[in-house]
This record gives structure tokens, C-alpha cells and sequence, in this order.
């Protein structure tokens, strides 16, 4: 059981701790569940009223929520409760989880040829092939794969069943969840006239890797291709979600975050800062300025020079309505002439 | 081989039989595909043509098409003819797969204390971790992950490359298709001020986990994340189709259904016999109501609260019809306001 | 280090060598990025400038360019340009790439009745079932997973964590690459009237296989399906890019090709030649004809029995402009109805 008072958690968050100093907390919650020995937080003034119908011992709020607060056991004033919260969060987990132990586990299979560090876990029939460099600190889980001439950064963890292919390489203090695969082949094959009524594929060899920065995330089950000549690439401090699929030969800017769902088309370069909302399709060889905030469900056909929101999704309607407009979309461009040609009568 | 007869089965799918009652019956098929040692089945109204070109033994129909397999060699009258032949495949599949091999196979690696019931199988290359509970007649297919302080409940399988991780838990007579990810972090993260042009981005550790009901199948490929403070829960009876994301503090309710490639984003409520078509996204922090139904590729991005069906698909048309009309949406709103003033001259 | 003259590769190429036939060539590169020392080629017009920019010691382009290649270093013309790389990254990859061991690694583990070809290779904690046909110069690579009575064809390779389930075929060279699942289960459920307010789902076993024909590479984290009473059917020459969803029973014709995240639902048949951009939707039981081509992000809901391009995707914008159409959009019917009656009145 982790415990502390509301005094260390304010010194911890570099915050002003009000009420009760000594009140006991054990646990993190919502404002919703949390009870007397919980800390909780409001960020978003638009749960405000969930914090007067909190039972939580200790609440993290906005200094200018003071009066707000003032009546309860306890509370934290943070210029930045959200951000506050995260780092709660991590001073949680840190003293919560059980770290991983340094050493290779007898059932993983480590080739001979590579190198893994001292202080680096690898985990219970974990594979990691000739040539690879797995640094210090870093974590490979159970049934984790590393292949030849790959590179996994200082205090990076790969979850079970990640897949870093060969070649390809990934910066410190990175996180890769569970089913991930770096490195798979990048989807190219040039047509060839065949004998019958149609072209035949011939494979393209992919020879680039993917080379990933420091910090990044990769959600479950992700894809990122490697390139076809040059390698694919994601910069420092990118983030993406679960089921998202990154092409051979894409860029992705530092810090750009990604939702569940993505994908993004080979070559697409996008810029610092970016993000895009959950199942959103950004097409290949086109281009994304910096600071470009790409709606859920949108698909990018085009380069975007301007940083800005960008939407393009049909809005749902109960079925019946949506029919009748969705029949009525197929002769918009009908309606438009037969405005015109009234326009002109009139 | 697994051999019947028409009463047999008939007894066994509480039918009546009609025809050759002795018709020895060996294989099930489609109506298109089954010979004369077949049974098949008539659902639907609409494949009426199909029975009568079928060259199947035995068919299962409703009772009002009696008149209409008088001719037939056999036949069985179900009441719900879909229904019989899903009961029909299971008796079948329970005949002709071989059952897995309670106890725990060589190859495998299951940590010290982790509590595997003596009737559960644990097949080669699975991992099962310290403090995890695998329940009565479990079953862990070859290459399965079982994290620290998951459980899994009686009689539920887990197929190859699965993964539940860390103190997540998933009831009984659940399935879990290979690769589907139940407990990676959802997606947190609090933006930072950097000194650059833009925020940076701090984990929010994902401290809860994952809760799943009795009878819950998840398909390939899926992914089910942890939650952030709380847990992920899905009820009894969810049932969930390959390559669906479900993000953090996510509640599905019982007996809700979500076809491929469905996402639903964070802390989104959805209620009890609900349905999602392939590719329908959910936003987050939204409510569904129960029996709501989504059609696929439907991106919902409010609250439901009334029971029904909705959309909002673009329809498709061949391209050139496509362009002209999607060229003219983006004017939709001036040709709107043309209208009105067209209106208010005449 | 691979190297080789200009008139090698041209030989190779079946192409005429131009310039400096003894130039070593050490790399192949972008015109972008290629050095004196490696190849480029140039197969679209629209990147012409980019030639002129190149430093690249050798490229290849087509014959009708043979002027502007003329002051280069050194220059191959090949008819197909395009095809002419894809074959050169074939034997580049041959040349540098190690190649896999035949035999079995001491960690894989092969049950008992499985036959693997001598010239196959079985990789590390790599899985074969009992029954399971492992074909001449096959390749297994670590943690893969071939169920019981499964084919792998002759010269195919399955990467990290590849999942062949029980009774599922593939043919002779074909790759499927990380994390795909070829056999879960195809979405079938019976509903049954439950005793509360909504059916429950009684689960129809899946009982056909997936059969894949031969030249055929699947994406990773890709899934298909195994048929319901048939099988599923991947016809020679298919290729799936990665995190694309094929349901049970589909039928792909033959040298069909899918890019990323599209989805195919049930019993949907799909001819040959045809092409679905990424994010397609084909929804179940509905039949394309051979050269169908789907744009990027469209939803098929019918039949298409006419070759050719098909699209419907909401054109994105700013999002305030997209905001006003998207609202203009659900009066749209409406907005016919009003011209209607202007119609009438002038």
C-alpha cells in the first residue's frame, strides 16, 4: 500500500496544500469513486459540479479555485491540475509496480552476436536475434521479439508479444505496447502486363528501416512499415494509440500524437505538433505543416500548408433522415444547376 | 467422422423431422454446397430460390415451409431455424475438435506463484506470470500471455498470441481470439508548455485495468485498454469482432455486439444490446442508451439517449458522380443561403 | 557490401546501359538521396525536376528520356521503369539479406505428427501443431504460430508472431508478415429471445478454414477469417497490406490488392484485379466484379457490376467551413423540397 499525506503530495506537485496536512491518502480516484483517503482532481470546469458531490479526502484544483474548496477535509491548489495528475500518476505507479528484474530469463532466446546490456530484462521466451542492441535499463516483456541489427534505447520496454523487425531502432525511454510490430515490409509492388486481362504484382524489396526517436509510445497492435529505399521515421516524443497503421517512408514530426485507428499512407510527411482524432486517414505523398489538428473520422487528400483544425465527416442522424439526405447528396450537384438556372429566371 | 440421423438431430435441435427419418446425415453445409449426406439450413426468406435448387439430404426450415420440402428427401421444422443451426454447429464442433490436454505443457513457463487449476490447460510456449489465476477448464492455447495478477475464469480459452495483461480479468466461457491486446495503457497524456513552438507530452500512468464478464468474446486483433483510474469494463455477453479498439474507462453493457474495425474512443457509456457496424467510431465521453444501433462507418459524436438506428455514411457513386458532388458540398452552405434569398424575392 | 557495374545491372535489367558502363554501384537510393556511387531510377514524369537535382551516379529511366539523361554520369534505359527497381530491390534483397537456416531450432517446438520439409526452417519458440504440413523451403521465423493440420506451401514465409490457425492453407511463396491471424473466427452469432429486454447471442461455431492461394502476402496484424460452413478464399496473387479485416467467407479474386485498414464483411464476394485504398469499407454479402476500384476511405454498401473507380468520402475542409456544410448537409433533403416549390412557383 502506497500512503502519504496531503503535505508530501503538495510538495510533490510543487503545489499549496490547504485543510487537513496530515490527512492519510492511499489511493487515487475520480471524483466520482474516490472516498475519504483518496486524491482526486478537476481539471475541466466542466466537471465542476462533480467536485461538490465528491466524497474525496484531498481534491487537486486551480488556484483560483480556493474558495471552491475551502469547505473541504483537504485539497491541492496546482497551477496545472491536469498536469499535475500525470505526474501523480507516475509517482504512483513508480512506487506501485514491481520493476522488472535485470537479466535474461532462462526460457528467452537470446542469439548469440547480440548485445544486451547488464541492467536490461529480458523477459520469460523473449526472442532477440544476432546483432541486436538492447541498451541499458531497457525492458523486453515475455514473448517480446527483437530482430537482427535491431536497437532498443536506453530504458525503453517492449510489451509482450512487440515485434521490433530487423534493423530498425528505437530511441530512449520508449514504450511499446503489446502486438505492436515495427518494421513489417512497406506495401509496394510494381504492376507487370500479364497474360490474361490484367497486371500481375512484382514485390519491391523493402530495404529502408524504421527509425524511431526518444520517448515515443506505440499503442497495440500498431504498424509502422518499414521504408522502401530510405527509412520511415518517427521523431522524438510522438505518441500514437492502439491500431494505427504508419506506412513505409513516413515522417512524423516530434510530438505529434496520433488517436486509435489512424492511418497514414506512404511518404506522407507530417510536421511537429500535429494530431489527429480516432480513425482519421491522411493519403500518401502530400504534406502536413506543423500544428495541424486533423478531426476523427477525416481523411486528408490533400497537403495542408496552414496550421488549423481540419474536418471532413458526415454527421449521423437518426436513419430515416440520414436516408433521405444521403439520397439527396447523389443530386446535389443537380440541385446546384437547377438553383443556378432559377437564379438566372428570377 | 460424425455421423447422425435426421431424427437424431431432430431430437437434438427440438424439431419435428419429416421425409427419411433413417437419411444418415455426416457433413452440415450451405444450401449451395450440401450433397445428399448434408444438412443445410433456410434462414432467410430471400434464399428461397436456393432450397429449391439444393441437393441436400436434409434441410432445416421454419414450420410455415412445410409444404415447400414435402418433396425433399428430409427435412426438420424449427421454430427458429437460425437459431437450431447455430446450436447444430456447436454439437458439431464439440464432436470433431479434439478437446486440449488439461495440465501444463513442457514448454511453457508459468511463474511461481501463479494458480493454475489442475483441469486448465496450459499450452506450449504460453506465459503465465507470478500471482495470476487460471480458473477450471481454462484454456491457454501455444504462445498465450498471461500477465502478473490477471485472472481467467472457468472454461475460458485464450487462443494463440493473446495477450491479458497485468491484473486484468476476464470471466467464464470467455474466448479470446489470437492477438487481440486486453490491457495495454490507454491513451493519456498531459500537455506540457516546452520551450519550443508547442507542448510536449506527460504519460498519465494507467492504473486501472481491464474487467470483462461471463460469455465475452473478443475477436483477432483487438484491443481493450486498461483504464486510467478506474477500470475498462465490458458486461456478460459482449461480443466483439476482430481489429475493434476500445479505449480506456470504456463501459460496453451486456449483451452488446461490435463488428471489425469499430473504435470507441475513451470513457464512453454504452448501454445494453447495442450493435456497432464494421468501421463505426464512437467518440469519447459519451452515453448510448440501450438497443442503439450504429450503422457501419458511422462516426458518432454526441450522446444517444433514444433507442433506434443511426447513420451518416457518405454514399458512394462512381467516381466522376462523386466528384461533381462532393465539389459542390463543400458550397453547400452558400447554396443554402441562395436559396433563402432566392426565396425571399419570389 | 553489394557492388556491381552499370552494364551488370543493365544486363540484369534487361536494359541499355548509357554513359560510364564501369561505374561501381555500391547502394540503391532516391533521386533525392542517392550519391555518386548509388542508383535511382525515375518512373513518374511528375517528379522530372527531381533528376536534374540528382546526384545519383547511375539512374533508370525510360527509353524516351534518353536525351535528358545524357550528360549524366551514367544512365539505364528499361522499358518499365518502375518494374525495373521492384526487380532490382528483389536481387538486392538477395544479396544482402541473410538467409534462414534450414532445421529446427532447439526452442521451437514441433509436435509430435507434424511434417516439416528438411529444407524448411522452423525459427526460435516458433509453434507447429500436430498434423501441420510444413512445405520444402518454407520459413518459420521466431514465435510463430502454425495450428494443427495447417499448410504452409513451398518457399513461404511466416514473420514474428504470424498466427496459421488449425486447418487453414497457404500456397507456395507467400509472405505474411507479424502479427497477421490467418483462422480466428468469423462474427457469427444466432440471437435468442432472452428473458429480459433483448436477445442474447448463441455463438455459431466456425466450422470451415481459410484456404490462400499461391504468390499471395498478407499485412501484419491483418486477419482473416475462417469461414462458417466454407472456407474463406484468398485467390493466387492477392496481396493485403497491413491491419486490413477480411470476414468469414469472403471470396478475393486473384491478384486483387487491399491497402491498409480496409475492412471486408462476411460472405462478400470480390473479383479479380480489383483495388480498395486505404480505410475501404466492403460490407457482407454483396458481390464486385473483376477491375472494380474502390477510392481510399469509401463504403461499398451495394453490388458493383461495372468495372471501374468508385468513391464516396466526405471532402474535408477548415473546420469552421466543414461545420457549416456539415449542418447545411442534415437539411439537405429539405433544401430540395424548398427548391421544388420555388420551381413551381416561377
Amino acid at each position: 500500500l502506497t500512503r502519504s499525506t496531503v503535505a508530501e503530495l503538495a510538495r510533490l506537485l510543487d503545489g499549496e496544500a490547504i485543510g487537513d496536512l496530515e490527512l492519510d491518502i492511499t489511493r487515487m480516484g475520480t471524483l466520482a469513486t474516490a472516498g475519504a483517503d483518496a486524491v482526486a482532481f478537476l481539471a475541466n470546469p466542466r466537471y465542476r459540479q462533480q467536485l461538490d458531490a465528491s466524497a474525496a479526502g484531498c481534491v487537486i484544483v486551480a488556484p483560483a479555485m480556493r474558495d471552491d474548496v475551502a469547505a473541504r477535509p483537504a485539497a491541492i491548489l496546482c497551477k496545472d491540475p491536469y498536469l499535475a495528475y500525470a505526474r501523480l500518476t507516475q509517482w504512483w505507479a513508480a512506487r506501485t509496480r514491481t520493476p522488472a528484474r535485470p537479466g535474461v530469463h532462462p526460457s528467452a532466446c537470446v542469439e548469440p552476436g547480440a548485445r544486451v546490456a547488464p541492467s536490461a530484462s529480458v523477459g520469460p521466451l523473449a526472442y532477440v536475434a544476432a546483432g541486436a542492441v538492447v541498451g541499458p535499463g531497457a525492458v523486453l516483456a515475455a514473448q517480446t521479439h527483437v530482430g537482427a541489427h535491431a536497437q532498443v534505447g536506453e530504458g525503453t520496454r517492449l510489451m509482450a508479444h512487440a515485434t521490433l523487425s530487423e534493423g530498425c531502432s528505437i530511441g530512449a525511454r520508449g514504450l511499446v505496447h503489446s502486438g505492436a510490430v515495427i518494421g513489417a515490409d512497406g506495401f509496394g509492388f510494381a504492376p507487370e502486363a500479364g497474360t490474361g486481362a490484367g497486371a500481375t504484382w512484382v514485390k519491391i524489396e523493402q530495404l529502408g528501416g524504421v527509425r524511431i526517436g526518444d520517448d515515443v509510445e506505440i499503442g497495440a497492435n500498431t504498424c509502422i512499415d518499414r521504408g522502401a529505399l530510405e527509412d520511415t521515421v518517427l521523431d522524438d516524443g510522438v505518441k500514437l494509440d492502439n491500431l494505427v497503421q504508419i506506412g513505409h517512408n513516413v515522417h512524423v514530426g516530434a510530438h505529434s500524437a496520433f488517436a486509435g485507428c489512424v492511418g497514414v499512407a506512404g511518404s506522407a510527411t507530417i510536421g511537429r505538433h500535429c494530431t489527429a482524432g480516432g480513425g482519421a486517414i491522411i493519403l500518401g505523398h502530400l504534406t502536413l505543416v506543423d500544428h495541424v489538428h486533423v478531426t476523427a473520422a477525416t481523411v486528408i487528400t490533400r497537403s495542408i500548408l496552414k496550421p488549423g483544425q481540419y474536418s471532413g465527416l458526415f454527421p449521423f442522424d437518426d436513419n430515416a433522415s440520414w436516408e433521405k439526405n444521403a439520397a439527396t447528396l447523389r443530386q446535389l450537384h443537380t440541385l446546384r444547376e437547377r438553383l443556378r438556372a432559377l437564379e438566372k429566371k428570377t
